[in-house]
């Protein structure tokens, strides 16, 4: 996907969150500001937005003089998704289509947001979530959430790459590949995680806590992008990446930064600003499970 | 009012809103966007919001390759407010205290979008902001809708400067003008105007054009700003603006660049950002008269 214009102020906007989330005082948050808004006329609207983003944390973690400033973050997200887990799974065991739960599970895992909720409120939370994800999702299955392709090309594919997005989130991830394990018996998956600590991101660490890679095997892209972004990932991921029968890809970032890559990939997240639904022609909060298959495209 | 970091995501929405109006493609809007960013390290959070605002505008006026691209939006809403003018005198001069009923028009004229509004439409619009001002007013008159002490310092003022914001609102400045004039008959009234093209902000051409020119004396105040810096006026301007034994001040930007000077003033406006409501310890959409007196402060 583009930039547009409006994802400038907006890059501002985050730079500031971000900033004050890495707890940075007003003056730094200044300071970051001020060399984001140095680096805006570097960035043509060809790119994509996680190529500014990706410069606008690492500006934001050199400021903090942190490496990864969201570590105690996400270690709250993981602890949090960690009590839910398995009572999700039995949930799933038990539902009529378990893959089509698991789905809808992965898409909440995107969704929640932890905050300074306890266990029972994130509970909660995932009720009201998956309620409105069904309701979203209901008659849109041929537009926005292409289900039954996404069941088709999985049953015909022998290697799957998943590629994560938020830690907390891996948790639910790991409902979802233990759904598609059953269905895929034989075949090999890989999760893949960022290859650098960029804002809530899942690394490493974050896959082992969830216990994916106990499962599958984990890589990690090479790049500190809050996204996909295929000349910044190392070639060892490339090559993964090319020859993957079937991509999962989670969250907008990765949406973001491959929507104009050249092959077939799935796509699950929630459409979390106005910009993305110009492009994907949907409404914001929709649901997406969208089939990007360059090659049938007009 | 000190520039908060939020306001500079905000510069950048209005750079680009305005870009947009003065007709740029997106090439130039990009331009203008690159050219606003490379200012933000240049104004410290101490600056206020107009300072950065004048600076915006000017590269717009820039890159559009006009010295006033707003000229035929402001004719529009002169126009418009205009159909409206006579009717409102007759609702002011009927009203059981004309001089409030003439306060609330002036922040109505300040409010109205204009639009792609016929005159009935703009008619039906007027009554609804009135209802909800008289809502809004309600109740709030010793906090922020000071109507007492602003009564009470027009009768015993012999000169009163009143800060203009935008064209067309300049129709609703005269009703207000002309029940001042009641009040403190045989007083000197000047009416102030930007001193050069900056958004839909009134020159003196749109103060000819409300026929406040034949009743009142009007001055420039020889800035492009869109606010009142003192720094940046004219001497003759700074003169009148010390000099005045009442200030009234029109709008959100000359609040902003005014809210810390050294003398008393009245602000009229309506709260129409989260920043504002912030200094001002009120909600947004609050309507605002405000007996600004340092002197009377802690």
């Amino acid at each position: 996907m583009k930039t547009y214009l409006e994802c400038i102020p907006c890059f501002l906007r985050q730079a500031i969150e971000c900033a004050r989330l890495a707890g940075l005082n007003e003056e730094d948050q200044k300071r970051v500001i001020d060399r984001v808004a140095e680096q805006i006329p570097k960035f043509p609207l060809s790119s994509s937005p996680p190529e500014m983003a990706q410069e606008i944390h690492r500006i934001v973690r050199d400021v903090a003089g942190s490496k990864d400033p969201y570590r105690a973050v996400k270690e709250i997200c993981n602890q949090k998704a960690a009590v839910v887990y398995e009572g999700l799974k039995d949930i799933i065991k038990k539902s009529d289509d378990p893959l089509y739960a698991a789905l809808t599970y992965a898409i909440a895992g995107n969704i929640i947001d932890y905050g300074i909720k306890g266990a029972i409120d994130v509970s909660e939370e995932l009720s009201a979530i998956i309620a409105l994800l069904n309701e979203t999702i209901a008659g849109q299955e041929e537009r926005i959430f292409n289900y039954r392709a996404f069941r088709e090309t999985l049953e015909k594919s022998t290697t799957i790459l998943y590629l994560g997005d938020n830690a907390g989130e891996t948790f639910f991830d790991r409902l979802l590949i233990e759904e598609l394990l059953k269905i895929s018996e034989g075949r090999k998956i890989t999760f893949a995680v960022r290859g650098g600590a960029v804002i809530n991101d899942a690394l490493r660490e974050d896959a082992d806590i969830a216990g994916i890679s106990g499962i599958v095997p984990v890589i990690d892209n090479g790049s500190d992008a809050p996204g996909t972004i295929l000349e910044d990932c190392s070639e060892n991921f490339v090559k993964i990446f090319n020859d993957a029968d079937m991509i999962i890809s989670k969250g907008q970032g990765n949406f973001e930064s491959l929507s104009g890559a050249g092959r077939d990939i799935f796509f699950l997240f929630m459409a979390k600003c106005e910009i993305v639904t110009r492009d994907m022609d949907c409404s914001l909060k929709d649901v997406i499970l969208f089939n990007h298959a360059p090659a049938l495209r007009v």
